[in-house]
């Protein structure tokens, strides 16, 4: 099947953005992206000596746009006064290249026809991108949150001397037993609704009651219990847990596109810097020269701090910062106003070291 | 619909067991059971001042069964040498009446023409059985998991001047949002797969799809993070997460029957003692005269510590004993070698108290 429309994936939803072509991908799972874009948001300029870019990288479902609203500003530690701040989305972000987008010299991975896709891939595509299109050989800090950590792991570990700092927020380096089940539950909720119709729908309409059961399992996993104990969506103006869910969480997900959304939890799902090493993770992590703030969020109930932490003590120059919020998983929407000052007070105290 | 056949539900998979008419059971949400059927297991002998009765209750899925294969036996505290053991299989548990076997007096209610249960009303049956049929007016302890936490929460309110102790073990007495959430998400992986027809298939096993992904959402939330990163599947001879998975939690669930465990997720997501105090959990918990250990699981992800040691706090004669346990909530299966101990050092020490 060819391409669909999908009016969420737009600058209306997303605000700015450029779609920049990097050429012919070839993915590790073997064929090939013919003409692989990404769409790249950036704040600020890069300086004479280049030395002043940060990359960050998107979660699952997320994009640019998450961090323009909330992480980025001169309030914030990503402060575009002095850094060149470069947000990639990911490739099946919707924005990117993606499976309900894949057209013109992609039409032949439209839909279900989309191959698979690693970290790895979205992590060659983005060093091409900094290197090819700006003349970047090497980034003051690689940041991102949950995928977005499994990218900025993936950098540290492929690219070493490319990276001098790395924050990798609520993710592993190495994805877990546990949460590759978790997506895989988030996954089939998607592909056994009768209207995905094997990947060829032709609107993600068609997929509403299954991106709805997918937001149903968000709600379950991606805040804590205390989150929803504490009725913390009163404070965003949503009387009860129903109407969180109907107001915010479904329609959320069911905006976007069911095939862009198993692209990237198959891509998630197998995360692991040891395939550099032959499955050895500390040998892995071990190659990591940034210096290292490893934020896991304290309530996360999938990337819980204890595996985080676990990671980083095999990070030669690393620190466990924890950021506390109720949130748990999602606390990476910035919702909860004591979060992106932890957020800003660990990147701010990262990017004055001198590595 | 008409009630069917389904072996699991019989003393080939679950022992001896009798099979008391306990006569009509009004529900507290409207409607009745012309003729309600509990299954009983009994272990030990009453004593003639019938002051050494036990009650268990059981939870989700849950029958006698596993309280006969691991709990209950002269080397625990549920020693049927000393007492008198009485386990009641829960109503929709599959065993008592439930939706897939009412037939004769309550033909009408078979299948999805079943009626809403509450926790409540198992309580009322089960105290009218041990009354009647047993002549025991006082019960030396009540304690279950799980659901049969909820049911033993219930017994120590309803009915303070018959419970002496009381011991809930992973679970709440005032069902948690999240839990109702977690819940809800369980029951869709069932309803809408198309083999369920409304609950009118004619086989569990046409509902075979739907009962493995409510098993597999069973392994995200039912084992800890810890479980999976440990493999502690692998103690029990299973070489990775999927055999495990294929060769326990599937076939488990999907022995069972469809239409019985949404009657038990319905009641399990409305359990809440505060029903009998217009709302208010304190006055509730407030009621209970019974020596009450309020035992959560350490790394039980839906009834998490906190929730239970919140409770635990406004019952006037209790104790938090927390049972540490890798599993998970689902360390109820008593797989770990070091539950028992634990959970018997508790429940004798309960037992010895003047209560």
């Amino acid at each position: 099947m060819s391409a669909i429309q999908n009016p969420y994936y737009s600058s209306e939803f997303h605000g700015e953005y450029d779609l920049i072509s990097i050429g012919r991908l070839d993915l590790e799972e073997g064929g090939s992206i013919p003409d692989c874009h990404l769409a790249v948001a950036t704040f600020g300029t890069l300086n004479e000596e280049r030395d002043n870019a940060i990359l960050v990288t998107t979660w699952y479902s997320g994009t640019h746009q998450i961090f323009r609203d909330a992480y980025i500003g001169s309030q914030h530690a990503l402060d575009p006064g002095r850094w060149f701040v470069v947000v990639v989305d990911q490739i099946g972000s919707g924005l990117s290249t993606s499976p309900h987008n894949a057209s013109g010299a992609n039409d032949a991975l439209a839909m279900s026809a989309f191959p698979h896709v690693r970290i790895g891939d979205d992590v060659v595509a983005q060093e091409r991108l900094l290197r090819e299109h700006f003349g970047i050989e090497r980034l003051a800090l690689v940041v991102g949150g949950s995928m977005g950590a499994q990218q900025t792991y993936e950098w540290a570990v492929r690219f070493p001397d490319k990276v001098r700092r790395a924050a990798p927020i609520a993710g592993t380096a190495q994805n877990t037993d546990h949460d590759f089940l978790f997506t895989r539950v988030l996954a089939e909720a998607i592909t056994t609704d009768p209207g995905f119709a094997g990947g060829e729908y032709s609107s993600n309409a068609e997929v509403v009651a299954g991106l709805e059961r997918h937001a149903r399992i968000w709600g379950v996993m991606g805040f804590s219990t205390e989150f929803w104990k504490q009725r913390v969506y009163q404070a965003l103006d949503f009387s009860d847990m129903d109407a969180f869910l109907a107001g915010f969480l479904q329609p959320y997900f069911t905006a976007m596109d069911p095939n862009d959304l198993l692209c990237m939890a198959w891509k998630w799902q197998r995360g692991d810097v040891a395939r550099h090493t032959g499955g050895d993770l500390a040998k892995a992590l071990g190659r990591i020269t940034a210096k290292t703030f490893v934020m896991p969020i304290s309530e996360d109930m999938f990337f819980p701090v204890r595996d985080c932490g676990a990671e980083q003590a095999l990070v030669k120059d690393s620190e466990l910062r924890v950021v506390d919020d109720v949130l748990g998983h999602l606390g990476l929407f910035s919702v909860n106003p004591d979060f992106m000052p932890q957020l800003d007070a660990h990147l701010s105290e990262l990017l004055e070291t001198t590595a």
